[in-house]
């Protein structure tokens, strides 16, 4: 009888972090692309852009000026998505059983949203970076989160968690290409967070073990997955990958939030994350897009909420045969489940077998 | 004090549908656009297209020919992403208390797709269709539902869902623009759809009732986030949606599946999906993109399976403020939670406000 083969037949993954399955489809990939075609970047796009909201010195887009900064710049967004100063909902506490009641469910939330500028530079992204500008970029994550629970704990600010991101490429909806992250920061749990700490708290109820602990572990054994690692930190393609070239960073030891980083923690930081993103731009040549962002305790996270936080990063990169065409997650994706069409294997050796030192720009 | 307004400050609703929140942020609509501009759709493609894989009469991508077609079109997919002709994986079922019996759970998936096309004119969307022809494509879905069914019942295939689905617009990843849906068959029932299914057996097992019951008794009364309504469906805009025109359509009564129509509730549905896409076109003066698709019972469902299901659609477009700006659900949304930038009643009154019979293509 034939033998099931993992690259060749259609089968699906467990998440146990979201609670969900992964359909993978392997042989897909040979489907002919007519479909819609990204648009190339331009390496060439210059260091200063007058036009830029977020350049040294330039107007930003709801009238002030941005300083002529020379490092990381952190600034609240113009546009934020949650504010602080607004009016708190009353909730319908009766306890009335109306059907608005039933199926309603609503709550108010107030909140800061900041900017992040990398680099003064415009074109300058991080696997360009230098090592020590980037730790500064991660000097910023840490100092903001210290920062914002700080105002939490004397309550100065009802914050609760802090979503640190970057959405990198007109592909992943960047609306400008100047090198910046965000961190949105709420009174509430957001979603994926409260559901990673609820499967989290469940596995160490059911095996008295760290989820990620038990995870970086078995990766280590079993190398197929694995793309890089240093002293402090993994970065794999998770067996339960949705994205083609999604990987995950994980701490080895546990670490519950950035705000425990010493030095090492953040030299480490900076180097796999360099290596990482070499690694993308390499894969096709490109500025690599994706989302990427960090999971770690809410602010000021006690007991069991800090006992099961584990820091580590997600990135969700969309492209999937070239710098120009992507995954698109839909019709299947959104009403039945994700879908790949390559397994994590085949990605993380495509990945691990790049250069993460040299960037293709500076090769001849 | 300052009163909450849903239209200005930020808030969080339930989705009791799939267990997760959605942030509102409803005055984040303002802010300036420099990033990716979708492409418009040209209306003047032709009605036959020499290179089109799926006109009839010509050749396929894998070889094979197209028949002469005159109507819908029903074929299997030449790039499945799941098939019938693979091994089973055999399941570890030793009960070991491995790492990797902990944490990497898999399932083989066997499986069939199909491609619909809704007509054999290549540039003929949906709200362009007749009325007739439209009751063909709602024919050719029932066929399938029925025929995947008793092939299953007959143990001839070990089917148990069908996902029925349109990808429509290369901004929703459709590889060609023939207007055509797809449907795939599998032996497990989705992530998406069991978690609706829990989610209805949940509130049945709690309010003694059906959620969809409930839920379009309550749309009817607040009329706050309806967009259309017959005799047999309502469309509306949940009061969850996450994309900004998101919209259900659900019927009535407690129908488990489009098997069970008869030929009043086609020819409601052909009527309501024609207006309720008219409405789509007319919002942007554009061919408007989505993935739609049907959520129903399970093949052969039985008991409890059978009695929480209820027939209803999920149309989910990605267009925001216009035919080339989109809303992209990454950052913030992928590792934090879904959020939008309009309330779903400023959608609702924008898509019920449009001309639902003329399409702007007819106008003079
Ligand atoms: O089947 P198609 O049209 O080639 O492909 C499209 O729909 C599929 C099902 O939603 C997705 O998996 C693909 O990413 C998308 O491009
Ligand atoms: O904040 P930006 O860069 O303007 O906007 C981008 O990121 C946000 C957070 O993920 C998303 O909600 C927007 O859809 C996206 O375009």
């Amino acid at each position: 009888a034939q033998q099931f083969d993992f690259s060749d037949h259609s089968h699906r993954r467990y998440n146990p972090l979201t609670d969900s399955w992964i359909l993978v489809s392997p042989h897909r990939a040979k489907r002919p692309w007519l479909g819609q075609q990204e648009a190339a970047c331009k390496p060439t796009s210059p260091v200063y852009d007058p036009k830029c909201y977020l350049c040294p010195g330039n107007e930003r887009a709801t009238g002030g000026q941005n300083p002529k900064y020379e490092s990381t710049y952190v600034f609240p967004n113009d546009y934020a998505a949650v504010k602080i100063d607004q009016p708190v909902l009353p909730q319908d506490d009766s306890g009335k059983d109306t059907l608005r009641n039933r199926l309603f469910k609503v709550q108010s939330v107030r909140g800061n949203c900041f900017v992040i500028c990398f680099s003064p530079k415009h074109n300058l992204t991080i696997p360009q970076m230098k090592h020590s500008d980037l730790v500064h970029v991660i000097d910023a994550w840490q100092n903001l989160y210290n920062d914002l629970a700080r105002e939490a704990r004397e309550n100065l600010k009802p914050f609760k968690y802090v979503q640190i991101f970057e959405n990198k490429g007109t592909a992943m909806g960047c609306s400008n290409l100047h090198p910046h992250g965000q961190a949105w920061c709420l009174e509430a749990i957001p979603s994926e967070v409260s559901q990673e700490l609820k499967s989290f708290g469940k596995y160490k109820y059911e095996h008295n073990a760290d989820l990620l602990a038990d995870y970086v572990k078995l990766e280590l054994e079993e190398k197929s997955r694995l793309v890089l690692e240093n002293e402090s930190f993994i970065v794999v393609v998770p067996y339960w990958a949705v994205w083609p070239f999604e990987v995950m960073v994980v701490s080895k030891k546990k670490i519950p939030s950035i705000g425990q980083f010493d030095q090492t923690l953040k030299d480490n930081l900076a180097l796999i994350l360099k290596q990482l993103t070499i690694k993308y731009d390499n894969l096709f040549e490109t500025s690599f897009p994706y989302s990427m962002g960090i999971h770690q305790a809410p602010l000021n996270a006690k007991g069991d909420e800090l006992n099961n936080s584990w820091f580590h990063m997600h990135f969700y990169p969309p492209l999937l045969r070239s710098a120009t065409v992507r995954k698109f997650l839909v019709g299947f994706e959104l009403l039945g489940e994700p879908q790949r069409d390559l397994t994590p294997e085949q990605a993380a050796d495509k990945l691990r077998n790049l250069d993460g030192k040299v960037h293709y720009l500076e090769k001849i």
